[in-house]
């Protein structure tokens, strides 16, 4: 019985499967006409986001209602937090009003672990510094595995952009390779990352070469606004190396996937007219978001009784 | 069947008639002991508002709830558009979702209707720029209906103030134009339209000469915040030719309404005690507010079953 | 029948009494597995706060929720009281708007009395200033009179720290004085008021010779983030002469309380190991918080029929 989600490592093959399997059901129930289930009625999860994301927090948050879950928010600016609390005595108060589930974003990688050892309630990691960002990584494999078929034997996926620096990255390449897919990371040296300790991928500096062979293209935000200058030359430069571009994407297998965690930099990053074409699958993994963050949530607070 | 609201101009007359109608049943619902309804479980309203209002964004969201949809707030503080993210891919992660309408609020005239065409969900238009703000229109409509009758004709309005710049002037003028009303601008030249293509309306510079005619007076709020300086020479001036004070107010007819569309600057365009005086249907305007939004929401997502 | 919550002054014992009562009802509630009773269902309560504090309203919101009301936030950045709108126009337009009950935090003592006196529906103060904080001042009634038993006659209680300054002291003061608790204030003549008129308490400079007499410490928070330098001569200072050290309370009887309103300063007002420690309810008082509210507002907006 899963207590927390706090990082990928911490399920086997056989929860990484029942939790999609549930995702599954719960995509299903979101396409329906009222696409809500009472199955968490009179549980309460609160987000308590320590790094702005209303994308993330929105799709947890979607997704406690569908469950019928009270949700609340504790956004950090205007809270107790300002006037120095500590996160110890700030996930007491709120366990103490009466929370089934705390969703935690931190800039501290291990910030939502310490969190379960201090609280009773539920805790999920929704991204902690540099380090996991799971439910990103359980949406990417749900929406993989639904083009794909249940196992990703073999399927040949690129993560490319900055890897070395990405919950996301590391998060899900360690998904994918636990259900079976074969992860290269593309990127300069100075994105990739220093050890691959813990990383279940290979490496390249060569985009190219790859291109013919991808099942998956999976691209990185460039955080350009956060960028360290000395990380590559210039945004330009970048695209030019390693920027899905019109022309790279025509040397793709017709059925390769492309895949993006968002927000994207169009024209960077990925070409504009690619977001939207055939093989994007984008937007399907924000609606797969919403479904797998349902089976956490109805897997950690839910009584075990079938999917309503 | 309407499948967004953008602009009134996009409204028959029947089209107006059936959302008022419809706007005096929910107002009776929310006179209601329990003043809800089912209408719309399990339906997801989001609002996206790229200006401050609160104000406006409350008055939807108690509409969504009386309608027992579901909410969110998607603020851009704090989101990925802080990140640069484009406004069309913003809509269509929020889409994504599984959002049934999305009430926006955006700087730019035409904003809503770009979004419109980007994604399947409906599009309310809360204020887009100096262009439109339709459900105020619908709101201003509703309140001076249930004063006149079902007909404004010959309903004679005055709507005061810097029309130029107002997408409320906008709207409102040509809801009440449509319905039979006679709509003129009073202002100084620089507040009122250079060109008056679109607008239904007369215009004039004499407030004083129309106070004994007039059945109406639609005060506009001064932002005297953004005001450009050369547009009036200041506040006093203003007040002394175009306020409402109580020495005006005396030279209207016993039951002229007076309309102001919040939130007032008392005593710079309307005299603080006219505000609450027995004219004054402003506060009616909030409460109608709420029942013409629920009527918009019902229209745009309901299943066509009467009201319950 | 009680119409408003404004101070604990409005309160006779009975009325305590009573509060406390169905406090202690929905404390039971709230330990259900489904924490939730349809007491307030289509009600709806808007916290207006004026100065942050994401503790006390998600503690408020809480309460709504479990009662079955909906919740509303109206926050002031962001909102038309940037615009220069004043309190009685704001309060006035979320009232017509259909709310129920206005939770009210604001920096000026008094406002929330002058709320009360521009609308009908109900009005929480939660927090005025340096004025009052009622459901404060409840939930720590509740919270002792669960130690106690009913009556807290005889009961010693040391209030320690920055009384003057703090709302929290003066509504606690009151509601353990009307139980029938003997209230001492503890501080520096600089931290104590500088009037006793309207506190039912002693005061004194020396914490160390009340210890061994003391049934409850109750510390208030330092807020050396707005403290005046000249007040006390610094944190160290003042943690040596008033700090709840591990020396002094070991000085304490073995069932002592100690009660804190957090935000905690932990090593200032209290050490780190006590606000864990075996004598500590502070995490108590965060779950009789949400009861107390709903408390609190079933009375107000509640049909007097039992809590189901």
């Amino acid at each position: 019985m899963m207590r927390h989600l706090l990082s990928i490592d911490d399920l086997e093959r056989s929860d990484l499967d029942e939790l999609l399997d549930l995702g599954e059901s719960f995509l299903a129930v979101t396409r329906r006409d009222i696409p809500k289930v009472p199955a968490l009625r009179g549980k309460t999860v609160v987000s308590l986001f320590y790094e702005d994301s209303t994308r993330t927090r929105l799709s947890f948050e979607t997704a406690a209602k569908r469950l019928s879950a009270d949700t609340m928010a504790f956004s950090v600016s205007g809270s107790s937090v300002a006037k120095g609390e500590s996160l110890r005595d700030t996930v007491q108060t709120i366990e103490a009003m009466g929370v089934d589930a705390v969703v935690v974003r931190h800039p501290s990688a291990g910030a939502p672990h310490r969190v379960a050892t201090w609280i009773d309630a539920a805790v999920v990691n929704a991204g902690d510094g540099r380090h996991e960002h799971p439910t990103q990584a359980l949406l990417d494999a749900l929406t993989l595995r639904r083009h794909r078929g249940i196992g990703l034997d073999g399927a040949r996926v690129a993560i490319i952009g900055d890897a070395r620096h990405s919950r996301v990255a590391r998060s899900t390449a360690k998904a994918f390779a636990a259900l079976g897919a074969e992860v290269t990371l593309v990127g300069p040296p100075t994105l990739l990352p220093e050890s691959l300790i813990g990383w279940p991928v290979a490496t390249t500096g060569d985009f190219d070469e790859l291109l013919p062979s991808l099942d998956v293209v999976y691209l990185l935000r460039i955080q350009h606004e956060r960028q360290d200058a000395t990380l590559f030359p210039s945004l330009r430069e970048y695209t030019t190396r390693y920027g899905l571009t019109v022309e790279r994407a025509a040397r793709l297998k017709p059925d390769t996937l492309i895949m993006h965690p968002g927000p994207m930099n169009r024209g960077v990053e990925i070409a504009a007219e690619l977001a939207e074409g055939p093989g994007s699958v984008i937007t399907e993994q924000v609606a797969n978001g919403v479904a797998v963050r349902m089976a956490v949530l109805y897997q950690l607070l839910g009584t075990g009784a079938p999917v309503a």
